[in-house]
């Protein structure tokens, strides 16, 4: 998907939520344990039931790969499931890989392509640099998103580090690698608990699409966002997952979670006006 | 396998060498693929082919995963065949993760135990700070292997930038991170081509073990590396890929595979002296 047909379904559904496909077994309801395959099950669910109020989704590898093959064989349903959806909706692999050169072209095989997981978008660390990045950006119409400011405390070890440039790194990644592709290829994740730091990321990155995590279980507040983030085109894409995906763990988690994600929507209709 | 165990192992085989388990069908010999899972069957046949010679192997999970679901069983097989070596050999997962720490817990499961893929190691990337990295020093006689300098040329963008600590970034990555966990639990990932380097990392973590890729198609110097990295203990895993596995594209692969791990069992076991 390009950054036009993005931008063409934010307007069209009034919103810029994805929804995190964190599906976590030991969470989902009882019930749906007995079926042949209850993480996918959970999924089609959460997808029939957030598709006309959500622009994207978003799994997180690591609750699929914590299942070994059987995880991935889930992953591989929810992924063939979103197909019928390829044209309304943004899938991005929640992955945080990077490695050499060499190696980064085979994530970009596994992740954005149709030999793996044939995603839109896939996050990537920035830690190794410029040959860990760019494989990722040589196919057309796919996206990297990279590590700029993340959402959890850790956040504070590393990524505020005041450096020679007279910056944080978070800003140093932020300005090399935003040399490495353009906003129509690359997107930067930022955490909705740093808020306050939109206001100077967007001076840097004034027209990349940014992916806020942070809002919902971890307390971000979706106006601060917003308010500091949102540029022209929108610009935001904000990820919740366990507060819709766990809305409910009775047999009403389908419903409960449209009605998350509809109070989020109606939210961001408001905001985008 | 603990710190001593694998103390032990070095001693015996004369040899600190990690065979890295990259395999790429595309470079496989051609008489593999006719069989039900060429990927395994190389490994197999260069694990045995060099288990004697050789301290860890590391499969770069980029590799398999590239292959989507096939290259997981390929992997899974070849996990459950080192099995039976699991006294003689550390297995390290050359994964690169770290996400928040809710998620570093599912990598750990996915990784670390039973559940998932049960190697002995994984390798972390360190940009999302202590949460990302904690989840998996949580788990006995598992180890963290942090990314501190890597092999690649974009080691360059950001692991040297000099901080506020009046110090490269790589050296605050080993001062904060060696604080998270122990010498008996944390290794460092420090590049070959960086080997220069490796005097001044003696200097802040004297005791832990390293990783070093890029002895080999990379181009780093063993020589170098163990001069300026060695400890009392060793103390080094110096890792070869390509260099191993594809001595040979022809019918005698495995042979030539544990000729040129020979070669370099030898010219460690001077070392060592």
């Amino acid at each position: 998907m390009n950054k036009k047909e993005l931008i063409q379904i934010i307007k069209q559904k009034k919103s810029f939520l994805c929804v995190g496909l964190d599906t976590d077994i030991t969470k989902i309801p009882r019930h749906l344990l007995d079926s042949p395959d209850p993480v996918f099950e959970f999924n089609k669910q959460i997808i029939d039931a957030t598709i006309n109020l959500t622009v994207a989704y978003k799994p997180n590898l690591a609750f699929y790969e914590s299942m070994g093959i059987n995880g991935l064989l889930s992953l591989e349903r929810t992924i063939n499931y979103l197909e019928k959806f390829r044209n309304e909706v943004f899938v991005i692999a929640d992955a945080k890989r990077g490695d050499i050169g060499n190696t980064s072209e085979q994530y970009a095989k596994a992740f954005l392509s149709h030999e793996g997981f044939d995603f839109d978008a896939i996050t990537v660390a920035p830690y190794m640099g410029e040959d860990s990045v760019k494989p990722f950006l040589t196919i057309e119409n796919k996206w990297v998103i990279v590590l700029a400011l993340t959402s959890n405390k850790g956040a504070f070890d590393f990524q505020f580090l005041q450096t020679e440039n007279n910056r944080k790194l978070y800003e140093d990644v932020l300005i090399k690698t935003k040399t490495w592709g353009t906003d129509e290829n690359m997107m930067y994740v930022v955490g909705a608990t740093q808020a306050q730091m939109l206001e100077n990321i967007r001076k840097i990155v004034p027209n990349h699409f940014l992916l806020v995590p942070g809002v919902g279980a971890q307390g971000g507040s979706l106006q601060e966002v917003c308010h500091y983030g949102m540029n022209n085109d929108g610009g935001l894409l904000i990820n919740a997952s366990r507060s819709i995906l766990y809305a409910s763990k009775e047999n009403d988690f389908a419903e409960k979670a449209r009605l998350e994600a509809q109070n989020m929507q109606k939210e961001m209709e408001m905001l985008m006006k």
